[in-house]
């Protein structure tokens, strides 16, 4: 099987674990899961089923870690109820990222606070987070042993812990003029690549591997990668593709790698950020004159080479191995 | 020991737990750790430590937790791990409750969004929720076997949907005019009495006992009682001693157990509470007149009574079972 057929054949089940943990029998909890049901892209705002549709996401932590458990020898079929909690857990940090944010889209349509308000986005993000820690209880009934589920459980809530404390810087650069382009990789450890270096970890865990630090680092760097690559979209990507303002990311002055990388480098560059109004096409014109993306593309593509080289010493072996190599490389070649 | 002496006793150690489970060795995350440190009172808005101090809440249920441990023969010193987890989720709860119900003060002190704004505040309670779990974790260090920490966690995870769910109801209860007393009765469920029933629950669990299922009613019922008289100190309270005006549910229409069973019962309330300002005194007059008061001191009461059974079928033993009725008795009986 190629990657796409992995794709084709895993993310029915994913869907179908996940919809598993949002099960309710108690009417007066509808409101509830639809607003969560919404949020996943499986309905409307009238809580309505969705057309399949491009709303949930791409689903590439749950792939991560099915692909890395059958890839690492272990059996895909038991990883399912912790790929549906890292795909819960991602789309948690998500409702609250939103309301935190101030952003009122998400993928295409009104966020759960836009439709709902904060109140009701705050609950909804709490139950989201509950439902992924209980869709890893789940993994008990599906023989995995109780010292593995522990281990899973560690490595989880360590990402999530990471999680916030990637949220926390993040929040905090906004009131900052001076971010080092460190302090910024601390801060997309945390609040990107944990999460994708902990789905691959367990993954081999569930596995019985002995390759679980190579995986993870794998994930870890794929995901400092991904978001390198995903802050170069946010400036010169196509709005047709990626859905949002190409320049929008330079308009709200958001500290991502290439205005951390040039605003350590230009004087100008600080002036034009320190306006009281962003002069976009002046802004971009310096990051051109600094040759800004082809910097940003050269430090996506060393994370990208040293996932690739932990992938290789992990041993992952048959067509699982080859998918994941693609997913990597598809991740970094990606327009959207 | 008595219920003082066992509080003198535990409380150190459940403190020191809690403390444990929120250490960081990284200076970029002072300040996070600081504000979750300021909201469970150990420090100052400057992080400077605090007095010693009534900011930190009362511990009730991690207190619960290690002395159902202890009534069921278990050994305390393995629960206390447990306990801080139970006590660090329901700080969760509160942080975000806080910005919720859009509560400026919390423990006399500004809340935490009131002091570094909401998005921090979502992340502090993120982050507070996390540890909770990382608390539980630490089972294992103390010997507890894997099997039974999963045991505990699933009653913690559903201990936490439960609260989710409660929480959904109370924040869509302001935007109705009409609730039942049933309706009531499973917010509260959810949003304070599943948590209570689950730190006796859990203290069961760890000590191997077969009385789990009476341990967890008498928490749930107890949770109840305690719901219901906090809701009658919320308008018949003395302000010097809970804290906040004694009035201030009526005044902002809260759907607590007097308010919930007289609109049921009168017309007159219901007009009184459809006005566009709450004339407070004219609904206290009315709540005289139904027996307000003594009827939710009733229902109080059986809960307390139904808590009390529960107890006794669970064969709680020696010092640590009567503390636990005394517990039970003094939280009946509290004026704040």
């Amino acid at each position: 099987m190629n990657l796409q057929e992995f794709f084709t054949q895993f993310i029915p089940q994913i869907e179908a674990e996940m919809r598993a943990c949002l099960s309710s029998s108690d009417p007066a909890l509808n409101p509830y899961y639809g607003m969560l049901n919404y949020h996943l892209g499986w309905v409307d705002e009238r809580f309505a089923p969705a057309p399949t549709s491009h709303s949930s996401g791409k689903r590439i932590r749950p792939m991560l870690c099915v692909l890395v458990c059958r890839a690492a020898q272990g059996d895909p079929g038991q990883a399912l109820s912790a790929a549906a909690g890292i795909e819960l857990l991602h789309n948690f940090s998500l409702i609250h990222d939103d309301i935190e944010d101030n952003s009122p889209t998400r993928r295409g349509r009104p966020a759960v606070w836009k439709l709902w308000g904060v109140p009701q986005a705050i609950n909804c993000g709490d139950g989201m987070f509950t439902l992924a820690h209980l869709a890893m209880d789940r993994l008990r009934q599906r023989g995995v042993s109780c010292d593995r589920i522990m281990d899973v459980r560690e490595t989880f809530d360590h990402a999530c812990l990471a999680l916030t404390h990637g949220q926390y810087l993040d929040i905090s650069f906004e009131s900052r003029e001076r971010v080092s382009l460190d302090e910024y990789l601390r801060m997309i450890s945390g609040k990107t690549a944990a999460l994708i270096g902990a789905s691959a970890a367990i993954g081999a865990t569930l596995a019985g591997s002995a390759a679980v630090a190579q995986y993870e680092t794998f994930g870890r760097e794929l995901g400092l990668a991904f978001q390198i690559q995903d802050d170069v979209l946010g400036i010169w990507g196509d709005e047709a593709l990626t859905g949002k303002s190409a320049e929008s990311d330079v308009a709200t002055r958001k500290k991502s790698w290439p205005a951390v990388y040039a605003l350590e480098r230009s004087e100008k560059l600080r002036a034009l950020y320190a306006a009281p109004e962003v002069d976009v096409p002046a802004v971009l014109a310096e990051m051109d004159a600094l040759g800004v993306r082809a910097f940003a593309e050269r430090a996506a593509g060393e994370h990208h080479e040293r996932a690739r080289l932990a992938l290789r010493d992990s041993g992952a072996a048959g067509d699982a191995g080859q998918a994941l190599f693609e997913l990597a490389e598809s991740l970094l070649r990606r327009a959207a």
